[in-house]
């Protein structure tokens, strides 16, 4: 995978492509070749072969859309560090920190476009012409689902009405989009009908809410190196994450109305953001968000439990709902 | 053209897509009916259905392509504006400037996608699939393009060295590229074989680089209203547009030496505006500027010539040339 992201890489000299090296992880800020480890977890690849292979494909054939998932995840935390404003990911300054808005704007620009060939490009393998449009439609369908689960996003910081349900379906978009088409993907490309895909995009359409509620919950209490932004990011700017909507929902008045005065604010300072981090421990809400996540691990069962497959996955499968419920980081 | 895009707008209801709807000057900010006549010039779709017509096809088989050129083109406009930080854009508020940077970035990228989905739609048409894919991959290239020379835009407002051939290399692929690519992708679906696709092509990149220069030349002497965009915004952020690469390089040393002193700021104001407009003035740039053009128009008839066309798309090509030519808009 690695490998073929890099090779991916090779023919772009201009000095664009730079800013992305640096992005992925491959260079400093000056071009020279970074320390190993800072590359991402490559999650929506992973989803993606695996569920080629479960269907019985050969990874081989889902390479290409690997690439191109994890390119357009890329793209989108360009753009993402640019909105939130974010200077640091990972513990690295972020492109737009280093090089400019403009110039991270054009990068992410840019990798959108890297994503879509990789998955086009299929080097080497030639699927029947009409999978490989169906495969392209497929991947710029959650694309857009993902970018309207953004826009949603950032529409919540100035509310203060959205209700869990607004959240669910927001982050079904934001972060279920792209794990949904990541099954659906490997599923299709693996060889799977139309059922199998189908019932793969709600595996992982909940396995992406159940990753989102995590990251909510990690942005709050997780250790400071979980995150790479500093604690209390997301409640600084107001973020209509889990923990706060679900609190705002459920918790006690007393509790729901020091928070709405708090929210008064057009953002949080420190110390106002402790005080939400302290209302929200009060409330209780850090169990009841592991809980609904959960809850979705349980529910993302059922849609594979119900296609035959070999008993090796269905093992595979219980290990990573598992390592996503406990992850820290 | 305008029904076949508006059509595609119909079943995007989430409010992101409001603003792309301002954007393409259909609504006003607040999402009533605009007075018509603030929508754009649709020049890339124009070429494309050209193309498709003058090698013998119909021009409903361009059309899809024709939307996503449109579209392709607003997303780099949305885009730009921010980079630029330009507030206005045809005498209205630029999405950033009404709706703040973070929305205005994700509308643009859902633009990107639609553009990409337009293509592929083709309703009602059925290409067949390798003509399909192909178009797909000439549109990416093309886009891709488009991006690259952006970033040496952005790139080369920081250096004074920037050659008339390095000016060349950019706009060839910042306006050239798309100006290509609806030539292209018009003769490949009206039937046109590589060869000819590849004459179209050459062809749209000189006319996109004339329109540029004439489009550096309108920004600094044409009316107020041509732009939208107020005089000498490109001069104040120190854009490498055609009339400054060519006095830095060609001018009299006296001239020189003077835009150089004045191209040590960060950026310009109104003042120092005005001293460099009297500069180039002063050593002839602007003829010079409108020679070049019309200097590519004449070369650009040379691919186009040798194909065998209709004498009446000939002369449609000649008009064109000379409307791009005596634009003041």
């Amino acid at each position: 995978m690695e490998g073929a992201l890099r090779r991916s890489f090779e023919p772009l000299a201009d000095p664009l492509y730079d800013l992305l090296r640096y992005h992925l992880g491959w260079t400093d800020p000056h071009g020279q070749p970074a320390p190993p480890g800072v590359t991402g977890k490559a999650l929506r690849p992973a989803l993606c072969l695996w569920a080629c292979e479960a269907v019985g494909g050969e990874v081989s054939q889902a390479l290409p859309a690997a690439v191109g998932l994890e390119l357009l995840h890329d793209f989108s935390l360009i753009h993402d560090d640019i909105q939130d404003q974010d200077r640091e990911r990972h513990h690295r300054p972020t492109v737009w920190a280093l090089w400019g808005q403009a110039r991270a704007l054009i990068a992410g620009d840019a990798l959108r476009i890297l994503a879509e060939q990789a998955l086009l490009a299929q080097e080497g393998h030639h699927p029947p012409l009409p999978h490989l449009l169906r495969a392209a439609d497929l991947f710029a369908r959650r694309c857009q689902e993902m970018i309207e689960g953004q826009y949603l996003d950032v529409a919540f910081e100035e509310r203060l009405d959205v209700t869990t349900e607004d959240y669910l379906h927001m982050v079904g978009k934001k972060t279920g989009a792209l794990f949904a088409g990541a099954m659906e993907l490997g599923a299709l490309l693996g060889g799977g009908n139309q059922a199998v895909v189908a019932a793969f995009g709600q595996c992982g359409r909940l396995l992406g809410t159940l990753y989102q509620v995590q990251d909510d919950v990690l942005g709050i209490w997780g250790p400071a190196e979980a995150t790479g932004k500093g604690p209390g990011s997301d409640i600084r700017r107001k973020k209509k994450t889990f923990p706060i909507v679900y609190a705002l929902e459920h918790a006690p008045p007393t509790v729901t109305t020091a928070l709405r005065h708090l929210y008064q604010q057009p953002t949080l300072n420190d110390t106002q953001a402790v005080q939400v981090v302290k209302l929200l421990e009060g409330a209780g809400v850090r169990r009841k968000a592991q809980e609904a996540a959960a809850e979705m691990g349980h529910r993302s069962r059922k849609p594979v439990s119900q296609l035959g497959l070999a008993s090796r996955y269905l093992r595979e499968y219980e290990e990573l709902v598992r390592s996503l419920l406990e992850r820290q980081s």
